[in-house]
C-alpha cells in the first residue's frame, strides 16, 4: 500500500469517514486512495471555502472531524476564512492539503507557496509530512489534534500537508485506535465558591458544550434557583433550543448594548464563555465591556467539561434537579404584509418542522433565535468567527451529517455572496437545505456601523460599498444556474406557501425573502 | 486630517488612485477617506479574490499598482489566491487591510487573526502599521515595494496592515514623490559572450517585460539572426501579440512536451525567463527539464531591464534593425460544427476587434494564443501562478485600467467557479468584458492527469470528483443573477453570433460555449 492509502485507512480506523474535496495534481493519489474505499465519503464542492465550512458544520453536528482535500497553498488560501470560523467555533477538522514532492519544491515552479505558512493562522497544529511511511502516523496525530482540549483561542483545526512523493512512496498501516479525550473538571472549590456568590444579580454566561440540551437544562436548574438570568454568547456554535427546554437568551452584538445589559449585573460567571469585548473596536467604548463593579468568576473553559460542571454548580446550590421554567410550545402566526428579520422569524417559527438545524451568517438570522425557542426543537449553527460566508457551507455539511434532518440557512445577501457555491453541492448530494437569503441589496452593518462613527453625511462613494443593488443580485437565477429550485418572495404568506414548497422538494431549495 | 485621509491622499500623489474594495466594519475611516477623493476610484467587489485578480490585471496593463481593501485576516485570506498569482506576474499590487486598533487586538474578539501571518506567504512586504502619523509613509513604502524591482520568487505584493486607530488618529501628510525604479542591465560581457555562442540550435526564452511589443520586436530580431527559435514561457504574466510583430511560440504545459522542446536545443537562453522546470513533480520524470547537453546562459533577470538586454543583444549580434520575418495578418474562416478549444480559438480569431485584450484561466483558452497572432493586435494575460480563478478578476482590472479596449475572458468552467462573482462588478461597472466559460463540465485536467498515473480503471467516486455535471452549471441562468446577459452556443456559427452581439452591447456579456 501507498502512503496516501495507509492515510485513509487509518482516518477510517479512527471513525474519520468524510471528506469535503476540492483536490487537484498534486492530490491524485489521495484521490485514488479514497477511490478504493467505498465507506470513505467524498464530496466534491467547487470552492474551498464551501470545503472548510461545510467540515466545520459536520463536526458541530457530530462531535467528529471531517477532512478536507485541497490543493496546495494556493487552494488551502481559499479555505482559510472558514477554518476561521471553524477555529473560534472549536470544530474538530483536518485538512489534507497536497504539497509537491519533497525533491521538486526547490525548484519553485509556478503553483509552489509557503502551505504551512497559509495554514498556520487559523490551524492548532499543523504538520508537513516528511516521508511516506510515517504519514499514517501523521493522521494519527492529526486526528488526535484535531480532538484535542485546545484552548479557545487556539482551536481545533488541523492541518496535515502531504507531499507527493509521501502520497504515492511505500505506507505503513498505524496503529488503530485513538485514546478518548479528557475533559478537565472543574474544582470542587471553584464551584462551591461560585455557588455561594450566586444570586438574582448574577448572570451566568454559556458557550461551548454548555449549550447542548444537557448542558441548556443544568443551566435553567440554576437561572431558576438563583432568579438570575442564563445567556449563551453573540456567537454560539451550537445552541440546543425549544419547548421543553429552559429559556436561554443571547448575548447582544453591539457594545452599547452589552453595556446596558451588564449594568445591572454584579456578578457574572463563565461556563465555556469568554468574558464579553466589542466586537470590533470604538473610539469612544472600551473593549472590555464588564463593569468595574461586576465581579467575574470563572466557572470553566470551553475546552474543560462545561456540562459537568454547569451540573457540579446546580447541584452545590441544592437547585431542583429538574427547572421548571421551560419553553412552552406557542408557534406564531404567520405574520401579513411585508419582510423584515422579525416577519421571517417569524413565519419560520409558524412553519418549521421538528428537528429542524439552522444556520446563520450575517444577515437578519439572528432575530430567529429567540422566536423559535418556542416553536420546534432544534440546532441552532450560528456564525462564530465574524468572517462571513460560512452559513451555507455549515449547512452542507449539517445536513451531510444529517441526512434525516431538514437544515434552514439563514443567510444575508452580502454573506451568501462570498461561498454562493455552495448551492452546487446541495444540489449534487440532494441535500435538505432550504436557504433562505435575506435580500436587503446592501452591506446593512456597514452603513448603520459607518453612522456610528458620527457621519451622517455619507457620500456617494461612500454608500456605493455599501449597496448591493446596481444591479440587483438575483438569488433565484443563481440558485438555477446551480441546479437549485427557488422562488423570490415578498410577504409572509409567501414565505410560508414558498416553506411548505421546499419541504416538499427533494433536495435544496432556496427562498430570495425581499425585505421591506 | 486623520491617518486614513494621509493615507489616501498619499497613495494619490505617488499615482496611485484606484482600489477594488470590499470592505468591513474596522476600515470605515478608509471609506470615509476615499469618500472625501472624487479622483480615487473605489470599485466594489463581491469577494476578495475578485479584488486581489483586479488590482493585477489593472497593474498588468497600467503597470502601475491599485489598491484593494479588505477586511482583517478572514478577508485577506480570500484574496491570497489571486494575490499568488499576482505575484507569480510580479504584479504591483498594494493590500490595504484594516486591522483591529492596536490596543483591541490582545481582547483576541471574534475575528481576530494574525493578519500579518495570512499577508506573509503571497507578499513580498508586509508591515503593520504602528501610529496614525506614520501612516503615510508607511504608504510611501508600499509603494515604493510595490514597485521594487523584486526577485521572481518574491514578486511585488505589499500589504499593509492599518489598525483601526492609525485610520482614525491624528495623521500627516507624507513628502510627495516616489524616486524612479531603477533596472539593471544585463552586463556588456555577458550579452557579448551569449551573443558569441547563439545559433540555430539555440532557444531564447522570454518572460516579463520582454513580451512586451519593443521586447518581442528585439526577440524577433534575435532569432531571425540566428535561425533560432524565440519563444515564451507558459504562464506569462503579459504578451504583446499580433500581425506585424515577430511571431512568438510558447513553452508547452506537460513536462514530456517541454523535454520533446528541448531535445534538440544546444543552448537555452534565459531573458527575463527562469529555466523550465516541470509545473507538478511526477515519479518517472525529472523537475528540471534541461537535457543535460544544454548549456544555459541567463542574459537577464525578469526584475532587470529585460528589453534593453534583448536590444543589446541583438545589437551585440549585428542584427538587422528590424526582423523581417512578422506575423501576416490573416482571419481564419469561422469553423463549422461542433465547439471545441481549437474552433473557439477560431472564431474568436476571426471575429475580435483589434486591441483585444484576453485574459486566461484553465481551460481550454491557451489554444487561442497561436491562432490570435495573425488576427488582430492584442494584450494576452496569462493565468501565471496556475492557481485557477483568476482570469475573470484579472479581467475586471484590464477592463478598469483600459475602458476603451475590449477584453476577453476565456475561462474554464472549473475554474471560472472559484470567482465567479467577478460578474457583478462587471455589471455594475459597465466593464466591456465577453466571458467564454469552456464548459465540458469536468475537472478534465484531473482526468488527464490522473491517467497519467497509469490508472485507466477509474472507479466512480474518483469519476465524480473530477466531474463537474450532476447538476449541469448553467452559466447564463449565474450570468443573469449577477445582472449580465448571455447566451449557450454549441457551434462556431452560434458561437460567432454570440460574439457580435456581445460587442453590441453596453457592458458586460457572457457566452457559455457548451464543448462536444
Amino acid at each position: 500500500m501507498n502512503g496516501a492509502e495507509s492515510l485513509v485507512q487509518t482516518l477510517l480506523n479512527a471513525g474519520v469517514d468524510c471528506c469535503f474535496a476540492n483536490p487537484g495534481t498534486s492530490e491524485m493519489h489521495m484521490v485514488e486512495a479514497i477511490d478504493g474505499h467505498d465507506d470513505f465519503r467524498a464530496v466534491l464542492c467547487l470552492f474551498e471555502g464551501v470545503c472548510t465550512g461545510a467540515a466545520d458544520g459536520y463536526a458541530r453536528m457530530t462531535g467528529k472531524p471531517a477532512t478536507t482535500l485541497l490543493h496546495l497553498g494556493a487552494g488551502l488560501a481559499n479555505g482559510v476564512a472558514n477554518m476561521h470560523n471553524a477555529r473560534r467555533a472549536s470544530s474538530p477538522l483536518i485538512n489534507l492539503v497536497g504539497e509537491h514532492a519533497v525533491h521538486h519544491v526547490a525548484y519553485d515552479a509556478p503553483l509552489t507557496s509557503d502551505v504551512a505558512g497559509v495554514a498556520q493562522p487559523m490551524s492548532a497544529w499543523v504538520r508537513t509530512a516528511t516521508s511516506s511511511e510515517s504519514l499514517s502516523l501523521d493522521a494519527i496525530d492529526a486526528v488526535q489534534a484535531s480532538l484535542a482540549a485546545n484552548s479557545d483561542h487556539m482551536g481545533n483545526v488541523a492541518t496535515l500537508i502531504i507531499p507527493a512523493d509521501c502520497a504515492w512512496g511505500e505506507g505503513r498501516n498505524a496503529p488503530s485506535g485513538i485514546p478518548p479525550v479528557e475533559r478537565a473538571r472543574a474544582s470542587v472549590e471553584v464551584v462551591s465558591g461560585i455557588a455561594n456568590r450566586m444570586g438574582e444579580r448574577s448572570l451566568l454566561l454559556i458557550d461551548g458544550a454548555g449549550m447542548s440540551e444537557e448542558g441548556v437544562q443544568q443551566a435553567g436548574r440554576i437561572a431558576e434557583h438563583c432568579g438570575c438570568q442564563a445567556i449563551t454568547v453573540t456567537f454560539p456554535a451550537r445552541v440546543e433550543g425549544g419547548p421543553g427546554l429552559p429559556k436561554i437568551g443571547r448575548l447582544p452584538y453591539f457594545p452599547e448594548h452589552i453595556i446596558d445589559l451588564l449594568a445591572d449585573v454584579d456578578h457574572l460567571v463563565l461556563a465555556g464563555a469568554r468574558s464579553p469585548v466589542s466586537f470590533f473596536a470604538y473610539r469612544n467604548l472600551p473593549s472590555d465591556l464588564v463593569p468595574e463593579h461586576c465581579k467575574v468568576d470563572l466557572l470553566v473553559h470551553r475546552h474543560m467539561d462545561v456540562v459537568a460542571a454547569l451540573a457540579d454548580l446546580a447541584d452545590a446550590q441544592g437547585a431542583p434537579a429538574e427547572p421548571v421554567e421551560v419553553n412552552l410550545k406557542a408557534r406564531p402566526a404567520i405574520p401579513e404584509g411585508p419582510l423584515n428579520a422579525h416577519t421571517i422569524a417569524l413565519t419560520l417559527g409558524a412553519k418549521i418542522p421538528e428537528m429542524s438545524i439552522i444556520t446563520t451568517d450575517s444577515g437578519g438570522g439572528a432575530a430567529a433565535f429567540p422566536v423559535l425557542q418556542t416553536c420546534v426543537s432544534h440546532s441552532w449553527l450560528n456564525l462564530t468567527g465574524g468572517s462571513i460566508g460560512g452559513g451555507g457551507p455549515v449547512a452542507v455539511g449539517a445536513a451531510v451529517a444529517c441526512p434525516d434532518r431538514p437544515v434552514y440557512a439563514l443567510l444575508g445577501d452580502g454573506g451568501a455572496g462570498y461561498t454562493i457555491q455552495y448551492l452546487w453541492t446541495a444540489a449534487r448530494e440532494k441535500l435538505n437545505i432550504t436557504s433562505i437569503i435575506y435580500s436587503n441589496r446592501s452591506y446593512g452593518i456597514l452603513d448603520v456601523e459607518y453612522r456610528r462613527l458620527g457621519i451622517n453625511d455619507v457620500g456617494d462613494k461612500a454608500a456605493s460599498l455599501f449597496d448591493l443593488s446596481n444591479p440587483d443580485i438575483n438569488w433565484v437565477d443563481l440558485a438555477r444556474g446551480y441546479g437549485v429550485p427557488g422562488v423570490r418572495v415578498r410577504t409572509g404568506a409567501e414565505l410560508a406557501a414558498a416553506l411548505s414548497e421546499a419541504e416538499n422538494t427533494d433536495g435544496p431549495y432556496l427562498i430570495e425573502a425581499i425585505l421591506a
